[in-house]
């Protein structure tokens, strides 16, 4: 509970005029060998740089099944030849996580709740390091479990001067909502904590380590402007809750455990500004995607 | 940050003379349908009495792949007729979880990290409800993803009087320790928090909701008694850590954040004392476990 240690552990190198994926931490290169365990890869078993050293977008999400879509999507979208059907699962050898390479675009899944996605950003970024990839995207891509809400007010948050320059998350709202359109597309610029801070913390041998989850505000308003040219998807860019349970965490009547009061969600609603949607994954996924993306 | 509301939302009932698994919520009897959606199940869509009423011992794991090999052991185990082989995936409807019954026991995977186990223990719990199932007994078996120690002096917690009647999960002792077999079976009785505290936080709310992390000593006590017979498996109780992150949460050296310092992890091991185990998984089972269970 004591410490707040400083996040600049990842930083970009310049490397041949690009920015290159470079993980800060000097174990990595005194290690004799770096097993990917989850991903079933490793810097001895299997050549990182030939294999992966083009990669530019990482596109990542929690089914598996919808992973391999959409890297059948992607596959069609980028002209290439062969059969998408014939598409390889280069993580196979687990049961852990898929993954399929379509050109210069991974697409990855990552189960369900923070834990799980941390361990594959985890072990995906260091994958890129060892790579020796360059300019490299990250982006989310998936539904959002939660009920979406619109509010007029400012953010209570907003008040204490954070300052929220950031990356993007693209996500489908895919449930019924106060104020968005099911079905809309969000683009998360701001991803807030159960709390409604925009900050994630770590747990590291009994010290809380707050991190930023500072997203590219940029690439929010690229993929914003990309939306413009695609009809029937209505887009909009929002703020995304990450709670730790998709019951109890998002305040679900269904629940197991107990009913829910109805006075406290009342008064939540009137405390919660300006929040769209409730999410398990979002705050650990711009911390990782912050240093490695364009910044 | 401000309530803690108490825990006394699930009950057991008694029915024909045995222990029914019984959720207090009211909602559940009020739905129409109750859709178990990450299970692909639902009470309008499958009949849970018939297809599950006669569970008795639900074993949940990680892995898919080991939960499906768990449950050919089983069939092998208990003499039943057919070819494992052939055994049906209940939810292969979906590509969130696998769940296979032999006989009177459940196999279920449940991913990675405490968000995505408990989703699962969720619709678990309120399936074996429907289904009224009567003296059910949940284990989690699987294995330990960190570095197990053990120290001499007891447990800092353990002198704020902490009652702990405990529950049972089994865990197989995987990795190099300190004082542990590698390969070693851990049964255990008390799960701890990162901050080694017999107690798992939910945020619902905005609310901190504090709850035990109780085992069922009766069923440790009688699974170390079992081990007894059987050769070439080390067995012994020993207390599990439930962290957030496999990788910085357990202070791993080949992280990808930052170079943890050492002299902070030599302080922590004076200390923590008698911890076995790190698991992302264990406060959040014995919570869901107790109420089901034997109690």
């Amino acid at each position: 509970m004591a410490f707040l240690l400083p996040d600049s552990s990842i930083e970009n190198k310049s490397y041949n005029g690009n920015r290159l994926v470079y993980v800060k931490n000097p174990h990595l290169d005194l290690m004799d060998e770096d097993i990917l365990y989850h991903l079933d890869l490793g810097t001895k078993t299997h050549n990182l740089p030939a294999m992966f050293g083009d990669i530019k977008f990482v596109c990542v999400g929690g089914s598996p099944n919808r992973m391999k879509a959409f890297a059948q999507f992607m596959h069609k979208e980028l002209g290439l030849e062969g059969d998408s059907k014939d598409m390889k699962d280069i993580c196979a050898g687990t049961d852990r996580y898929c993954m399929y390479k379509v050109g210069p675009v991974l697409s990855i899944s990552h189960g369900m709740g923070v834990p799980s996605i941390s361990i594959m950003l985890h072990e995906l970024i260091k994958l890129l390091h060892h790579a020796k990839c360059c300019d490299v995207t990250i982006i989310r891509i998936g539904t959002s479990g939660g009920l979406d809400m619109i509010f007029l007010q400012p953010p209570p948050w907003k008040s204490s001067n954070i300052n929220m320059t950031t990356h993007s998350q693209l996500e489908s709202n895919s449930v019924l909502n106060m104020g968005i359109e099911p079905g809309s597309v969000v683009i998360t610029d701001i991803a807030v904590n159960s709390f409604f801070k925009p900050q994630f913390e770590q747990v590291i041998l009994d010290n809380v380590v707050i991190r930023s989850t500072e997203l590219d505000q940029d690439l929010a308003d690229e993929l914003l402007e990309c939306s413009r040219h695609i009809k029937n998807f209505p887009t909009l860019v929002g703020h995304t809750m990450c709670t730790y349970d998709f019951y109890e965490g998002k305040a679900k009547i269904p629940i197991m455990l107990k009913e829910r009061k109805k006075e406290r969600k009342k008064e939540r609603k009137k405390e919660r500004k300006k929040e769209r949607k409730k999410e398990r994954k979002t705050t650990i996924n711009p911390i990782l995607q912050k240093p490695v993306q364009i910044n």
